[in-house]
């Protein structure tokens, strides 16, 4: 019975260290981010193939209307080209007269009712399904304010929330070199590095933020290092919950910036 | 003055014709078998994303219920394990008390309200993405029954469906000859076949067919070009809106492969 009870007590021991573990919402960061490139994905799939269906019916709307926000919901609420007036389409685009003007002109084939209402279902669970990625968006946000505030502060939701992921946890994050994060994200270009002797790649994740992709090709090399080093900081700090310096970390790295892209290249 | 109306007669005129042609609902088909097969393969790419995300709370739930429908109705209905009761689970799934038992064995860390919050909305929204599909599917069948009701009673809406969309439109199929109809979806087999001389293939999208895919291997060859046969002539009654002779055409097809399976193979 002694044995059996300590038994017990092990496994439980044994389960809340797996579960505390485990309980570092880190993890959440790496599916939360995972989600999201997969509804981009996923979404832009369902949207052409949508765009194609509704074109039998009005081939002119994507001419107008090149933003997929505005294309579903026109074609969630209106439905039909004879539902269509100015002043229904003036609340869903600011093109409702270009709209309008194609619509009585267009060569597409009439819907009856009953063929309208399923593309025009489609295009809401597109919608639906944009609105979610939006949520998650948020959600990234604030899992990010909360588990690594320090990278958050640095190089903002989107572009930590990817370096976490790229690595799959933060304590695999914080325990890299700076110059790994650097070139995280950019394995394919480090491979052909050291298997074929082209130049090694300057950055990975990070090249997304504008400081890089905006920066003249010349400096983006030091950049990169500045902004790795500031980031291998944070995540420590995050990872061991140390106090916030992130918006320090953030001043010194501008300035670290700043003084790269004023200095003369040689 | 006059010959300005003449013109806009003229182009009246034109633009009726055009939107006769596509006002053959053939194209919807086309359009929502496409739409069936870009929600299954996207669905699965979520649900895979959704399954990843909620092991991190309970991982043994896959193990237990294999059924996406219901595992979506779980995480999206109970949301956490300490919510689960055999009495709430078994409205959801026949494994209500295997589910209870690994619920409460579980190794997946706690998950906060908030953070169930986010991974059970993405849940319903991917279950809502599968009733679309299953109401498209209904449309199809609704399609297929008014637009190509002869091939719908040859080889039903699905790959009847199928044909249609392979081929682009009704009108293409029913200007197919047999042969053709029964090697569509091969194509790449049959460039092999042309190009290496390895065998032809003997079917394509009518293999999906329980007729053919459950035959003996070597009853296949002439099962396929009976229902071809068949599919040729339905084609043709239905693009050309003849009367409906489907459930003679099928009587006719189930007796030939009947003979067919009959037949000793020497």
């Amino acid at each position: 019975m002694k044995l059996e009870e300590l038994r017990k007590k092990a496994m439980k021991k044994t389960k809340e260290k797996i579960t505390k573990e485990l309980g570092r919402r880190d993890k959440l960061i790496v599916h939360v981010v995972k989600s999201i490139e997969t509804i981009d994905k996923t979404s832009n799939l369902l949207f052409e193939q949508l765009r194609d269906w509704y074109s039998v019916h009005f081939p002119e709307l994507w001419r107008a209307i090149r933003d997929v926000d505005e294309y579903l919901s026109i074609v969630s609420e209106l439905k039909t080209r004879d539902n269509f007036t100015v002043e229904k389409l003036k609340p869903l685009t600011k093109k409702a007269e270009e709209v309008m003007r194609k619509a009585e002109a267009s060569t597409g084939t009439a819907l009856a009712t009953r063929d309208a209402e399923h593309v025009s279902s489609f295009a809401s669970r597109i919608r639906k399904l944009r609105e979610e990625r939006k949520e998650l968006g948020n959600y990234l946000e604030e899992l990010m304010k909360t588990e690594a505030p320090n990278i958050n502060a640095v190089i903002g939701p989107v572009i930590g929330g990817k370096l976490i992921t790229a690595t799959g946890s933060l304590r695999k994050l914080a325990e890299m070199p700076s110059s790994t994060i650097q070139v995280l994200g950019a394995e394919k270009a480090l491979f052909a590095h050291l298997k074929k002797g082209v130049a090694s790649p300057k950055h990975g994740i990070i090249f997304q933020h504008p400081w890089l992709h905006s920066a003249p090709k010349k400096k983006r090399g030091s950049i990169a290092r500045k902004i790795a080093a500031k980031l291998a900081i944070a995540a420590k700090v995050d990872y061991f919950k140390g106090e916030f310096i992130g918006d320090k970390l953030r001043r010194e790295l501008e300035e670290d910036i700043r003084k790269v892209l004023q200095k003369q290249v040689k």
